[in-house]
């Protein structure tokens, strides 16, 4: 059923469905990590869902242009809605597989990248079908983290920045392919639900071309906060 | 000066020279942090110092067999004064240099490797000079990251496990040699002097011939604690 919701305490509204999946406190916490330097201003969106974290952005920031991708067309026809609905026109959304937009878009282009890719591996895909839309958007079905990684390489300006959530058991992988793709590691934060509660996620900065030298921020605990707003240090 | 101390609350006594070092509060959290399964009896503790970590944990558990190496004579001779003077017969205390231990050690051999390198790249070798004992404690004079981890797959048995504490700046660095030796990165602390304060420390868990699946555990806020014993979850 498709819901129109409230985007927590941001001045936006967000189309969902809730037969799919919604939003989620991933894309929230996203698109709060992501550092707007002064000359940014392109800014690519890969697996935008139903556009939260251009939302968001778009929201905080002014004078962005945010370009998104989403593959599935369930989910971005619900972004497409969102975007007409809060009437925003610095936001652009892509039905396209996020391994194409090297041959659509210009590389080398882009300020930052963000985005919340699918989180798990897939061990085995006849556990899946192809229009399940929830797996898709949670499971590296259609694009795999290498995948992911590649076509921001390829879309950053040299020394652009990339900004990731992702699960930590996926740590090492992250970082494998950061080296890979020639991005230095910048900055981690854990995110626990509680203290003493398990790390549930992780956000990653990057820079491409660049050297790593990683800080590591304060963790952040969830139940410690009513609000998401500026909650990292920058 | 050469003083005899207390090492912290366990039962056991450390010489030190404070015009070296003096043992921190690195070798402790890496003593308190190394997970001792049933089985497990031979470890190897490379750049021992003044012995700490073989202190505490034979301090800790019983039936252990530690061999500590230690590359800076000065340092070796307050290490062996200080197992003489706890009394202890099973901690071995060798003075040579750690890449040359797979040629003096049975390789494959240990069920646990624990080590506090020296923690900082060095950018301009004449800044140092060959006698600075506390310089090559803590700079990458005479042995790199690289050299620690190379060593350490060396030594261990197949699925053996790595200990090690450093700084947060090298975790990318400490992920792609354990990725290059054929480690598994299991977990990764976080340590802080305080909530809010900047990270200073990490403590990583390794196995030998493993796979990577990243537990990021619960950070540790240092003026929490007034004893150290037991502060990590198993």
């Amino acid at each position: 059923m498709i819901e129109l919701n409230d985007l927590f305490d941001y001045h936006k509204y967000i189309y969902q469905n809730s037969d799919y999946f919604k939003f989620s406190l991933d894309s929230v916490l996203l698109a709060e990590f992501v550092n707007i330097k002064k000359n940014d201003k392109r800014i690519l969106d890969l697996c935008s869902g139903n556009v939260p974290v251009p939302l968001i952005l778009v929201d905080k920031y002014q004078g962005l242009d945010i370009t998104g991708v989403e593959i599935q067309k369930e989910i971005y026809d619900l972004g497409i809605k969102s975007i007409e609905y809060n009437n925003v026109n610095n936001i652009r959304l892509i039905n396209d597989d996020v391994k194409n937009i090297p041959n659509v878009l210009d590389k080398a282009s882009f300020d930052i990248v963000t985005v919340n890719p699918p989180y798990f591996k897939v061990y085995d895909e006849k556990s899946f079908n192809d229009n399940d839309i929830k797996a898709i958007a949670r499971h590296e079905i259609k694009l795999t983290l290498d995948d992911t990684l590649l076509v921001a390489s390829k879309m950053l300006k040299n020394q652009g920045y990339l900004y990731m959530v992702h699960r930590p058991e996926r740590l090492a992988d992250i970082i494998l392919g950061l080296n890979k793709y020639n991005f230095g590691l910048k900055r981690v934060v854990s995110v626990y639900d509680k203290i003493n509660g398990d790390c549930s996620m992780i956000l990653i900065e990057a820079i491409y071309n660049g050297k790593d030298y990683v800080k590591i921020d304060n963790p952040i605990y969830l139940d410690k906060y009513t609000s998401y707003q500026n909650i990292f240090r920058k």
